[in-house]
This record gives C-alpha cells, structure tokens and sequence, in this order.
C-alpha cells in the first residue's frame, strides 16, 4: 500500500559518459518503468565523465530496485547508489531534546542541578502540585503505543511504531508547542499496559494512547481515565470522532438537516468507529446502525460479538436492523468508513436519502473512492490529502491538548471534545462554506488556538480545570 | 541543608523614598540578616520614589523572607516581592523537544508522518535492528527514578525528583549530544520498576538509573541487566565508583603507590559504596574494608546485615578486623567516604599510612572538612565544587553513555568502566597533576571525547559492541 496517495522519492546516483543524448537515455528508461522525475543536480564531471543526482517518485522500494535495474542495461552507465530520501530523512530519528538554559558554566550547573535544584525538590516535596509549574510536566505528553494497530500496517511492533509516534511528537510541537516523547511497550498486555503507563504518568501532564488494537484499547484507556489525574486520549478514537463531528457540522448546514434527524450507517466497529457513535449519540444523533463484516449490529445477535459490539447493539440500531451494509444505507443521510478498502460501489449509494454525506475514511484506500461516489453524493471527506475535505486527526489532537495543558485540566470530557468539534467547524467561515471546503487545512494556525480556546473553556466550565486565571499559553 | 556548598538568590524589589542614605540603611539591614548582596538594579524612579532590584544570596527560602521582613521595618520601605532566582529558572521545566525537520508543509508532514512514515516502519518491522538507523533510538536515554534517594533529601516521591532528572537530562545533552528523557515512576516496587523499564525499552538506546535506594537498586539493576539488550546504569553506583577510580589512579601516582599494595577503608555500605568496592576489587585492590553504622563488614556479623552485605563481608576484609570506622583507618592509605557528615576527626587521620589520601564525598558536608583534614592528608577530594578535587558524576555520565551509543552497546562493562576511568585520569597531564588536582573540570569538554572513546573501544574489545566501523559522533 505504500505510496498509495502518498509516494515517496528516491535518490539515483548515475555515472555515466559525459555525451550529448545520455541523460535523454536515461530519463526515457525511467519514464518506461513509471518513474516520475524531479529534480536532476550535477556532482561531479570530467570530459570523460558525469556524475548526477536524478531525484524520482517511485511506488515503493521495489519500484526503486527495478527502475535502478533497468538504466543500468544502458551501455556506459554505473548506478553509483539509490537513497531513499524519506529513510534519509529519518537517519537518527526526527525528535531531539533542548535544554532551555545551556548549562556550559558552573553556576548554571548548580542552579539546574546539585546543589540548586534541592530546593526545587524541596517545594515539591512540600506540595505535589507545584510540579505542574515547577518542571516539565506543565507541558509534556507522552505518546503511548503498543504498537499493535500502526497505520494500514497492523501489528508491527514497538521498534517499527517508532518513527509514526516521533512524527507525532513533531505535530505535538510544531503545531502547538506540546513536549512530547514516545514510549513504545514491548507489551501486549492490557494489565502491563495500564501498570506502565500509571507508572510514568507523574512526569507527564497527558497521555496520548496511539496504534493500540481494539478492543484491548478501550479497556486500556477506561481504566487509566478513571485512575489518572490527567488527561488519557486514544487518539485514534477520539481524534477521529472530533474531527468527523467537526466536518458533519459543517456539511449539514450545507443540506439543511438537524443531528437529531439524521439517519447514519457507521462502517466498522474498531476503535474509531466505537468512539464516533459515542461521541454522535452523546451529540443527539438517534439514529445510528454501525456494521461490520457480518452486516449489522444489533442486540441479540450471536455471530462474532464482543463486549463492545454488545454495548453498540444496545445503544444504537433502534429498530432492530438485521441486514447488510448496503440494505442499511436505504435512506440514511450520513454514511462514515471507518473500516475497509472499496466496500461501496457507486450505485449503493442511490439509496441513501436526499444530499448524502459520505466520509470514507479507510485509508489510504477509501470504502469507495471519491472518483466513484462523485455523481451520487453532495459531500464528501476522506482520510487523503490529494483529495478535499481530508480527516486528519492533527486538526484535533494538538490543539485539544493545548488547551487540556493550559488549564491543568483532570482529563479530557465529551464536552471538551465537542468544543473541538465546534472550534474546527468554525474555522470554515459561513462565506467558505462549500461541498468541497467542510473541514479547515491543517496547516491553518487558527485551528490549534481556537481549538485551544473551547477546549480549555469547557474545561473550566465542567469542573476538570485545576488553573481556572491566567493565560493560556497563547499558542 | 539546601544551600550549604551552594547557596542560592533571591531578587527582592523594593520601593521606597528617593532619598540618599536609604539603600544603605536597606544593604545594612540585609547584612544585618546574613545576606549576601549581588547586583542591584533600579526598575524605575521618580522624585519621590525609587524602585530597585535587589539580588541576594541567602541560606534558604525562610532566609529570604525573614530578611524581607527585617527591610520592611525601615520606614518608608515597602517589599513589592521576593523573586526566587532558581525557582523561576525552572518554571515549566528545564527541557524541550524539538523537531529536527519542522513540520511546516504538507510535504514534510507527509514524509515524517502518514503516509510516508509507514515506508521506514516498514523497514524496521522487517529488521528491528533498523531502529538502530531510523529512530530516535539511536541517541536516546531514559533517565528512571522512582524518587526514593533524591540528592540528600530522601525519599521525595516521583514529582519531586523530576528536577533533578531534567537537569540530568540537561547535562547529557549539553556535554554528550545525547537526547534524554526523564521518567519518575509512581512505584517503589523492584518488580514493578523492572517490568516498566523492560516495556519502555524498545524506544531507548540505554537506560540511566537515578536516585533509587539501596538495597532496592541492585536487584533492579542486576535483572534489567539481565533482561535487556541495551546499557543499564546506575549511575548513583558506577558514576560514582569511575570518578572515584578515575581520583584514585592520579593520587596513588602522586604518592608512588600501587592498587594491588593499598589499604583503603570505605565508610557505608550503600549503592556507591557497594559499587566502588566491587571496581576496584575487579581493578585489583585487595584489602578493602567497608564499615557503616554497626562498624566494620567482617564474615559472621550477625548485626544490620542484608544481601548485599553478606556479599561484601564475603568478598572484603578478608583479615576479618571487627572494629570500628577509626579503628579500621590504623594503617590504611586510603580513606573513601560515601556515608554521612562529620564522622571523622583530623586526629583519626594520623593513624593512616604514609600520604594519606581521603575521598570524602558525602554531600554537602563531608565526613570530614577539608580545613579540619589538611594536616593530616597528601591528597583530599569531596563533592563539592567549591574546594578542589571534586568528585562529580557529570565527569563520567555523559562520555559512558556517549561511547556506549556510539558503538550501539549492548551493556556497559567493567571493563568500559576502566575505560573511562583512566579516560577521565589522562585529562590530568603529567606536568599538571598536583595534590590539588588530580580530577579535572567537568567544563572541560575533552572529557567526554575521551571517556567516549574508551568506552566504545572496550565495548568492542569485549564483544558488546553491535556497531564495529563508522566514526563516533564525534561529540
């Protein structure tokens, strides 16, 4: 699946005789393999000779591989190497830890550390709570995997979930300012999980559960919110849930409808499928059927069940519906892929009802590509950025713990989240508000700080704030 | 004992009549106290009024405010606030991650993140050893405690300890080059401590044990080294016993000694005094007695003993001497004091050899003081920074880990240990080293280079090292 909506390029270092009509050759054998060709750079030459530097999108390593192979079958040409940029990129890791205050004197060295730090200690020791202004915990999340649910990639353990829980941390900062580390837990088990990050819970003022299976995930992050004192967030429930709330706001201003009229088929029955309809029904949404590979949730059903399911059968599904994915949709307003590649074909959604809403976010893959879904739906938002309306949690995650810092807040609600929810809707003004613009670009700074905002209101609002004055961090 | 050896500042800002003769009458007041007078600034003055900052150093916090009291009785005077230099140097913590590409574009997010990133996970989920390449493993240390034996304050809890591991975390950046990252745990428990650190593992290239008391920290240790295939070190313990080996090979010079002749006495028998005694048992010292609060470690003592006593008494005096501490100092050429305040007096030192030396290093008041020891001494060292000869953890952390992440270890050695003893022991040149320096500057950033490549040459002399060519870092 790599590359799939993504890409990503690679190096060829080629040698070769220093003649008119070389480079031709060799970009054409790059052409005949589907290469796609960006920057060229000379390193070196001599009258005899060219050394250059051809930078090119390739599918994945294999494609890289073959396309080497093959200019190498043009006569006179050395392939000196082939780096992959994006590996380069992540040679030594992407993260690294500052000191605020250089320590290169001794008096530095004895404020920071012994003998200065002692009465640091000290006032902590006295009351507990002077850590969250006197050390790091003030603004430092950890981001927790087990590495058992990584991207498409499934259960590829603690070392390879490594480099997408730096990248978060990169979000966590670049976006908003949060000091993040990754904890990555050679540990499957939900007990050791908890025990683990109950343990190093003091040194942080938030956890960030990421890439955790379902449904060990929902057992994990029940039993630490109700043990910690600061804030859990599975983001890969919870993250998805605001930012999917955030874009159905939007689009159903656009159609005209109400939460509370609407009909929604949820595909999927993961974490973040679970998350949604929690988050939709505590929001007013009444009519939701969530479906899975064996059609249908509903209560009393026996075939391939699990406490969550049953808790899904007995809060949504009303009416009892039995039937498969595709019978669900007759009618319903909103259908949300949380699930699987191309489960839809253009013509199931002719069933749903006036105006359908279609988030298919199974990524990169959607449950139906939006080339396909084009003639039958109003709006449509998938998990890609090559396409409009992208679902990305990073529109979510930093700005909620923002304001989950800023505030000292005790944990993370629902009305926190659905201030969120609200402060991303609204990044979209009334005058932008179109088919294809529901949901605001990451990259818009506006949406950490009006994330912040509503999420550190709702804080203080609902009793989960420790610091009610002072400013936020103003980020 | 905050403030002893080191003292610390406050800045008082006080307004009162712009009159001449009233900053005397204020400096007078604060000598009057005890204080120490450092800059004095004025914020800001009219005809009537003057307002000045006012920096001084003080014994403790209850100092400060007595002192603030005693101006307040000049007329006029009014303390508009007492600011505690170190307590505001360390607000929101002392550390920071940073991006090392900043995430600022969607085409850097997508190569640092999803779906680029799923290309490098790949890569290791295929050869975990990747990780080594690709992550922030590479470079990065955890820096556990569980707040049980913080600096000379005890058993503080998690929180409190968290300054002291920031600021450890500072030093290993600061002089190493080294990403680390502080964890204080809410467990005391040994299995618990070693199940948390064997699952946070996977992400770190070693692990820095800090400030967990003794006997709880050699088990800890032992089956982490056990388990784990990357360095374990207790640095309270080895850190200790390295600079202490590294003073000790420099002294013995300047007396004409050899290790395998001496007697040295050790006062406690904690995690440094334990450390120490086994270095130098492997470096060849042989008559070795350690003595704590029951007196000396003899075979057969049935008083105060514990596993790791036993293991001392088995393995030291091996004349079986019974006494006490200055019965045991009779004949002895070196003292090594890692114990408790003031348990010497200067005559217990005429009984030792010819050119006693003496390490005293409890902290901050030394077994016995420098003053009261200099008649009776060739060579004194403490742990302090404002006498010569200072016996500082710092001298041997950074290069120890710096060295073993060079060359990817799988543990540290004694023989790594050796290493950087004499590393740390060659920074005194021949022509330099003198009574009153035979340790050299923590400043002196020759140090780790040297400590780093001893380290890494006997790691891959021992057969520990994974990475065998390539340069070191460099740091």
């Amino acid at each position: 699946m790599l590359g799939v909506g993504g890409g990503y390029s690679v190096t060829i270092r080629a040698e070769y005789p220093n003649q008119t009509g070389m480079l031709g050759r060799i970009a054409s054998a790059i052409g005949e393999v589907g290469g796609d060709i960006g920057a060229v750079d000379i390193v070196r030459q001599s009258r005899e000779r060219i050394t250059r530097d051809i930078t090119v999108v390739v599918q994945d390593s294999g494609h890289a591989q073959a396309m080497a192979s093959h200019i190498k079958t043009i006569p006179g040409v050395k392939i000196l190497r082939v780096s992959d940029r994006i590996l380069l990129l992540h040679l030594g890791g992407k993260i690294e830890v500052h000191s605020k205050v250089p320590v290169t004197d001794r008096a530095t060295l004895s404020s920071v550390y012994t003998p200065g730090v002692a009465h640091v200690c000290a006032a902590i020791a006295e009351d507990v709570a002077a850590a969250w202004n006197l050390t790091v915990k003030r603004n430092s999340v950890a981001v927790v995997t087990d590495g058992s649910a990584v991207l498409g990639l499934g259960d590829i353990g603690p070392e390879a979930a490594l480099p997408v829980m730096e990248g978060k941390a990169m979000i966590f900062k670049d976006f908003a300012g949060i000091d993040a580390w990754p904890l990555c837990l050679s540990t499957r088990d939900p007990n050791e999980i908890v025990a683990v990050v109950k343990a190093i819970a003091p040194g942080f003022g938030g956890i960030n559960l990421e890439d955790i299976a379902a449904p060990r995930c929902f057992e994990v992050e029940e039993r630490l919110r109700q043990d910690l004192d600061i804030p859990v967030f599975h983001d890969d429930q919870h993250g998805t849930a605001v930012v999917v709330l955030s874009g159905l706001l939007n689009s159903l201003k656009l159609v005209g409808k109400e939460l509370q009229d609407i009909k929604m088929v949820i595909s999927g029955a993961g974490a973040a499928a679970t998350a949604c309809a929690r988050l939709f029904l505590s929001q007013g949404i009444k009519d939701i059927i969530l479906c899975d590979r064996s059609g249908a949730i509903f209560q009393g059903r026996k075939k391939n069940m699990n406490p969550t399911k049953e808790w899904l059968a007995q809060n949504t599904n009303h009416s009892g519906f039995k039937g498969t994915l595709v019978e669900a949709l007759e009618g319903a307003d909103v259908f949300l892929g949380v699930s699987a590649p191309r489960l839809l074909k253009g013509k199931d959604l002719q069933k749903m009802s006036r105006d359908p809403i279609v988030f298919a976010l199974a990524n990169p893959i959607p449950e139906i590509m939006p080339e396909e879904a084009a003639p039958y739906v109003r709006v449509m938002a998938t998990g890609r950025s090559d396409y409009p309306n992208q679902v990305n949690n990073a529109l979510c995650f930093p700005g909620i713990f923002r304001g989950a810092l800023d505030v000292q807040a005790r944990e993370i609600n629902s009305e926190m989240k659905l201030g969120a929810a609200q402060a991303i809707a609204s990044m979209v003004g009334k005058n932008e508000l179109h088919e294809e613009y529901i949901i605001p670009s990451i990259f818009n700074r506006g949406v950490v700080r009006a994330v912040a905002r509503e999420v550190a209101r709702a804080a203080k609002r609902t009793g989960v704030a420790r610091r009610l004055r002072g400013s936020h961090s103003g980020y």
